[in-house]
């Protein structure tokens, strides 16, 4: 038994008066997804819970089958995993950006002019020593990075030193709890000494030359602890792969011990390539039982404001979702979010899903969206529920009791 | 963006032969409340869990947001908020009822032959010296009163001295651990001498000159620990503002951060002031985002077994609900609990629940009733999962994840 697993990011909305009280996939033609809630079962999903706006990260989690409330303690693991670095459980993990600070420690720029190949500078970040931890650290894409400690008796209870925003100081990083002193103490001087080794980097004087902002401070956020997350293959005997281009997706699946696909062209934006990505998915089937398929444009859309934008990339993504069908056993379509485009961030709103394939109790649903799902036959679940269920469908449930 | 919040208590029933098998809200005319389903998002809740009759208190804390599994240990703390006491997290607090006893301490009246003023004995109370601890005690309506001991070393797992019943001897305090033996020795003790305090009383004494039962005895009920509540203003960014005649509601909300609006004529009865408590909401909106406003008539008709004064009630209410509408940008319409006339005490049937205003998914319900909500948008959902989506819809919804 195979699956698709289609991750929507942030297709559902809000009714909107501008499109006649519909909401953009209400309004869509989406044939393919039509199609898929006759044949199968509609629900309403929260992802974390009613009312909670989810991010990328804890949303993945939930649809992973994992409880976000139990196992997330901040964004930086997600970051780390994301980035490729093999973490272990119990590492303490944070986002970095590259930045640009003044002399006086002001924020001038917390995306350093937008720049794009940090891999020297990382490497220099990681030669720093610190005693009895061990720095890792790793950039990704344009100024983003991820850090990891690893050693005895850290915590990832300490705040941010990002200010987040411009003009602002750098903050001082303090511990939540007595026992994340430690680590807080630890952040604090390798944010001093990355400071000297950005400052002097050859790197940053060849772009001070040409004009542009040195990468000179680093911006810590997001601490939070690995947590143990009993992979997929042996939870559910599920083999799996990702097809994703956002980090935070890829990081949570890999912690999920999920097989990543890195697909040329996928952007995580409008402008991604949908065939690449639907290929990717063709060839992860011949080797996983779960092929997760994460497409972003619809949230760029809703975060930009442009309800066409949305509308059209709902009918690119359906249109490609025609070559996937009967491709697998089952197709699940799910949203990890809603994202109004009147609001421009993520809601709290839950979000439609369906599941299509062999012995589901198909009910009368006959399209796709958020209105028409909320009156399907799986009712109103939450997003930790899904992968059961699916696995479940495909004989893998675990019994509990005898 | 603000809210009407109204919450009709024990207004939900369940179909009455008498009434055709229709519930008193499915008979009832109310053209504001079936017009606002129209144009909102409808639903089941279960305040607290299916099956679960809630109480008062434990209703409007879900309702409010908090898990009430989580924060509640006894109806003590929310009389002693209700009461007006400025309580402090970790306190131990009890309902405490004027009763009179015999010589023999059997309770000859639970509510001391409905006494009605109350003060100078509760002055005498509370000028009773415990050691190690502070004794706060305040009377509120009639025969009833707040208890409130305040110091290290307390514990609300203490049994009751109210035996419930007349003709009984008042039951010794037993601690319910061994943390509790402390608390439940002072507790004896204050009894003790609350009842030599009492018998000796000029009040008393004048009322047992003009034949009136001598308010002699303090029973005991309720002991719970003063949770830490995280205020409504800085876990949604909402200020609230509580119209209510019910102690324990106001207690609730008292101990949620909200303002307290007192209301001449409110009863919390079906002779209550709705023009008065209708006023005071939309004036409680000139300076909040949220005014709760709690009507308990259909309640105490319920508890009655009045299905006509019940179907009047709601009725009226209806009326009412004309003068507000439009004046806030959400209305939200909840019902705490079902209050079965023909059973006459609190049921765990889930009610209809709500929500109309900018954004919401609008379903085709077009009746606010028991039935009708049942195929809502919003499915079925948990009491304190109500004012999370209501925040979020008003645009304060609290992220999870990055």
């Amino acid at each position: 038994m195979k699956t698709i697993m289609l991750i929507c990011d942030g297709m559902a909305d809000r009714p909107m008066p501008e499109l006649g009280n519909r909401t953009p996939l209400e309004l869509a033609k989406k044939p393919n997804m039509d199609e898929l809630a006759r044949r199968g079962i509609c629900g309403l999903m929260d992802t974390i819970a009613p009312g909670v706006p989810p991010g990328s990260d804890t949303a993945h989690l939930a649809l992973l089958g994992y409880d976000p409330q139990e196992v997330y303690t901040g964004r930086g693991p997600f970051e780390a995993a994301g980035a490729g670095i093999d973490l272990r459980a119990g590492d303490i993990a944070l986002r970095a950006n590259f930045a640009t600070v003044d002399d006086k420690l002001i924020v001038k720029d917390r995306r350093a002019g937008r720049i794009q190949d940090t891999g020297q500078l990382a490497a220099a970040i990681g030669r720093i020593k610190l005693p009895g931890v061990r720095v890792i650290f790793k950039s990704t894409v344009g100024h983003r990075a991820a850090l990891v400690l690893r050693g005895r008796g850290l915590s990832h209870e300490v705040t941010d030193s990002d200010p987040h925003e411009l003009g602002s100081k750098v903050l001082q990083i303090k511990p939540l709890s007595r026992e994340a002193a430690k680590t807080a103490r630890l952040l604090n001087e390798l944010s001093r000494r990355a400071h000297q080794v950005l400052k002097a980097h050859p790197a940053n004087l060849e772009r001070a030359k040409g004009g542009m902002l040195p990468a000179n401070y680093l911006l810590l956020r997001g601490a939070g602890v690995i947590p143990h997350l009993e992979p997929l293959h042996e939870r559910f005997k599920l083999r799996g792969a990702c097809i994703a281009a956002a980090a935070l997706v890829k990081g949570v699946c890999r912690m999920a011990g999920m097989t990543i696909v890195d697909v040329p062209g996928a952007t995580g934006g409008l402008d991604t390539n949908l065939n690449a990505k639907c290929d990717a998915t063709l060839r992860a089937l011949e080797s996983n039982e779960l092929a997760l398929l994460h497409v972003k444009g619809f949230d760029e859309a809703s975060h930009d404001g442009n309800a066409a934008a949305k509308v059209q990339f709902i009918e690119r993504v359906d249109d490609m979702l025609g070559s996937l069908v009967g491709a697998a056993d089952f197709i699940t379509i799910a949203v990890d979010h809603t994202t109004p485009v009147g609001v421009r961030e993520h809601t709290g709103d839950p979000v439609p899903v369906l599941i299509a394939g062999p012995g589901v109790r198909a009910d009368d649903v006959r399209a796709y969206d958020e209105r028409s799902c909320a009156r399907g036959g799986l009712g109103r679940i939450r997003g930790k529920d899904l992968l059961p269920t699916l696995a479940d469908l495909m004989g893998k449930g675990r019994k509990f009791g005898a």
